[in-house]
């Protein structure tokens, strides 16, 4: 660290029920990188009012908010950003001065790549998923003009319910339906969890499909991303979601916006 | 730093209504000397509760407490230890799993330090003060089995309740009273405050005692010390207690007790 600890360091944290290593990985190397006089630490709690009152009375400048605190964080900030507002959801609270304001970062991040990687407003797509992430990507869909969609999900009543919010038709599979645009939203293909090996659409709809969206981070080479790139189709892996919106909430905590070169080496340093 | 910050780092912390450099710089430095995963980091809060209950909630394994939260702070915990009960006022919170104990280690340090200077229980000695640090000094001199004292203050009110409950005698002013031992708790000689250069003893009874405590130590060179250097006569000063608090701290938060010379490098490296 190029900075010692001292009485002014500005803290940052996260609340998570089992907190990853992304975060505290990506915000420290990026203090350390641009000199800022900061320190992130990844926390979990069975308080939540009372860890989010404390970060209020301690000054902590930001929090990142992970599963299952999204929603219940809600009612204890002061203000919502547009970007959690829409979507009843939040993953990043920043403290100035005792007024916390809440955002969504994973909304703002996909509305990023969406832009990023050109996806035109066209595109018809199919989102399997209908949790928290599931609605921040919908949402972002929608409101990035993509108005081809189909929510695909086998809860009849999330699946239906998200399906409405944002305005597009839902299915409990994906059928015959044959969509330029797959987008997981599900834990299939994720580390550790009961479906990791399998594929989160079936192959025929991925051979038909002109690109592959994953959400899984870890590993962000999901069974869905590898086979997509066998076949030579682009790909929007789940990596670039949360290094984009964890670089979001570092804007938002500091006031500074790495480089794109800053971003790939704190990336990179992060996920391993 | 030896260690970088990361998901598994215990965080300590201290709450001030001004936040001193010499906690963050003692406690961090003798983590990385030792190659504990540890991060210490000063505080305040305009909302002691929410502050307290945040400690709780985010596994904040300990808090040192400074002015003007020592008295405050003791409804908001579970247990008091004995160096904090029988004088009502705290400097130290241990959080084990949810279940805050405080302590006094400003207590703890004048007991361990009347023992390492050989101070005898049949010295006459007179403390002036009658604040908060005060009563940790009367009391761990009483529970020392020093008898023959006497309380010099000019709060009647406060002077008066701390000779009482410590069991000696008050006075208001020295006088013609020559003890052995001068023991200084007040504010004079402090750095940037109204008496700074001001003596806490008239010249007189520096020149009769046989030695001299000033628990002042920003600057630990207190007129008080620098009159009874030059005199030849020993000295205990607040550079001392401010280190052995410090470290019983840090046994408490760690419980890794460091050498004496790792204690001498962390309070020269702490004081500057």
């Amino acid at each position: 660290m190029s900075i010692s600890p001292n009485r002014d360091t500005t803290l940052c944290m996260s609340l998570a029920a089992r907190p990853g290593t992304f975060g505290v990985r990506f915000h420290n190397h990026l203090y350390d990188q641009l000199g800022l006089d900061y320190y992130y630490k990844a926390m979990t709690t069975r308080d939540l009012p009372a860890a989010i009152g404390g970060m209020r009375a301690l000054g902590i400048r930001g929090c990142g908010v992970s599963m299952p605190f999204k929603e219940a964080c809600i009612p204890l900030v002061d203000e919502l950003d547009a970007s959690a507002a829409a979507i009843e959801s939040i993953n990043t609270i920043v403290n100035d001065n005792g007024h916390l304001k809440a955002y969504n970062t994973d909304y703002l991040a996909i509305r990023q790549l969406l832009d990023t990687h050109g996806v035109d407003p066209d595109t018809t797509f199919a989102l399997r998923g209908s949790g928290g992430m599931a609605k921040a990507v919908a949402s972002a869909f929608r409101d990035a003009g993509l108005r081809n969609g189909l929510i695909i999900a086998r809860n009849y009543e999330t699946g239906r319910a998200l399906a409405d919010a944002c305005g597009y038709p839902w299915q409990a599979e994906l059928g015959d339906s044959r969509p330029q645009l797959l987008v997981n939203v599900t834990p299939i293909g994720m580390a550790g969890g009961e479906q990791a090996d399998e594929l989160s659409f079936e192959t025929a709809a991925i051979e038909a499909a002109q690109r592959v969206f994953d959400v899984v981070a870890l590993p962000w080479q999901t069974p869905l991303i590898k086979a997509a790139g066998e076949l030579d189709k682009p790909v929007i892996t789940g990596l670039e979601v949360i290094a984009i919106q964890a670089l979001e909430q570092f804007v938002l905590y500091t006031g500074v916006r790495p480089t794109a070169e800053q971003l790939r080496l704190a990336t990179e340093y992060a996920r391993t």
